[in-house]
């Protein structure tokens, strides 16, 4: 029955309950992780009724919400189906460790910018066609335009994701910023926030506003989400994200900042860079 | 049967199963929250049994794993029973809404050390104790001592969880910090790096080292964590958490580097200090 399932990861996050009582004791309680039994039962209801439960439905992903009656509990269950195109994308989602590594301008230059080169173009197909104007962003500015993040509904308009890109191609990531990129990062910061402020009604203290280090993609790019935002937390950990206020920061101090610093990365053991990086060690 | 019980808390975050069938479809499947009915059919069961099924108990604490047969399933339960001793306590586990500000040195002169000032210096008596020998730290040095956090059993060594406090309580926080520190800091990170490996044999790129800005306490402390700790993404966001490394780095580049620096900090609305900073913007 479920000889053709592979367990990629149990997510290990806390799912549970805070409850004071009496005003005396409190109780947290957190429920044990899904059986692969308890997740092939719901893969088979799907299978019979596969138009049934669906929330939203992408070219890529189906999202159903499943209540089940068992004894006198209903349980709920949130299941996204998703049609991976290859072997990254599976990879994504396995289980794996993540090591942090302090990346030197040196190592930059020695294995990171090589790697980079080796990325096919296509892969960045998608960023291009909103750059000229195939796919429509949410808004265009003087040199950037933002678009909605995958992860994002663009239903719940409280959970805001949205990706804000410079359209300059040629500034691959924080590293590549100097003192000449300041007037267009306070831009898109100043722009960008009045946008999701006049759709959302999401005020600054609510939009945590940050670059990844390393990016998922070479091309310079700032993320702004909502606090509320679910993944937020597993999106925004040191040693992943430099906040924009802080990075603004950093290079009116020092030009060269980004060129000079030494930046904590935290790599899959099943990344390209990883053997090249523990080699250093 | 509920009527003395407040919901503190739903912990939104996921916990569930991602699966891969047929090298096709991923599947990612996460279980509804705990509802209240069930939480306390699990308080009525401990309260029948307190002595069953405990896994740790400490002064404060108690840990239940209690597995329940529901059906042909058997779901298991973790469980924290705690006696706070002040409202600050309970507040902690409440749900709150965080928002992001920007503390400038002159907010942080302002509202920030005044704010300090009013802490009880009783809420700092047990790091006191381990400064003054009464309780046994893992490790003492050269201006610094380490001691177990609290979330972590001391047993799962791959879960290593330390805090290591400086014995100066003149240092409060990371806005102290001078280049007059930077052996200090160098010291922690090299002796307390090479205890943890000695007694867990974790390596170097497993450990995350950073400060909290703003701490919980106001005695300049830094916390050593395993990349596997459970809850290691809800301690170490942007806007909560900064690297070891990054502050070494600052320091040396601008001796006044944290006493200038505007830092983003997020704040709960039911902190003292939220109005303070709201009323700012």
């Amino acid at each position: 029955m479920t000889e053709n399932i592979i367990v990629l990861n149990d997510l290990k996050d806390s799912k549970g309950i805070t409850l004071l009582k009496d005003e005396k004791s409190i109780f947290c309680i957190v429920k044990s992780q899904i059986g692969i039994d308890e997740a092939n039962e719901l893969i088979q209801l799907i299978k019979k009724e596969p138009n049934k439960d669906i929330i939203t439905q992408t070219i890529s992903s189906i999202k159903y919400n499943k209540l089940i009656k068992l004894n006198n509990q209903q349980t709920s269950y949130e299941i996204n189906v998703m049609k991976p195109q290859n072997i990254q994308e599976i990879n994504k989602y396995k289980k794996q460790q993540y090591e942090l590594f302090l990346e030197t301008p040196e190592l930059y230059q020695q294995y990171t910018l090589p790697y980079i080169s080796t990325i096919p173009s296509s892969t960045l197909q998608w960023i291009n066609d909103y750059s000229n104007d195939i796919t429509k962003p949410l808004l265009k500015g003087d040199g950037f335009f933002l678009v909605p993040d995958v992860k994002w509904n663009m239903k719940d308009m409280n959970l805001f994701y949205g990706i804000c890109f410079s359209k300059d191609p040629s500034i691959l990531s924080i590293r590549s910023l100097r003192q000449c990129h300041l007037p267009l990062l306070k831009r898109m910061r100043f722009e960008v926030l009045k946008y999701i402020n006049s759709i959302t009604g999401l005020k600054e203290e609510e939009i945590v506003i940050y670059c990844h280090y390393h990016p998922s993609f070479w091309h310079f790019h700032v993320h702004f989400t909502s606090i509320n935002f679910p993944t937020l937390a597993r999106n925004n950990s040191i040693g992943k994200a430099i906040l924009l206020d802080t990075i603004i920061q950093n290079i009116e101090l020092d030009d060269l900042y980004y060129s000079k610093a030494s930046i904590m990365i935290s790599i899959g053991t099943a990344h390209q860079l990883y053997d090249k990086f523990n080699q250093t060690k």
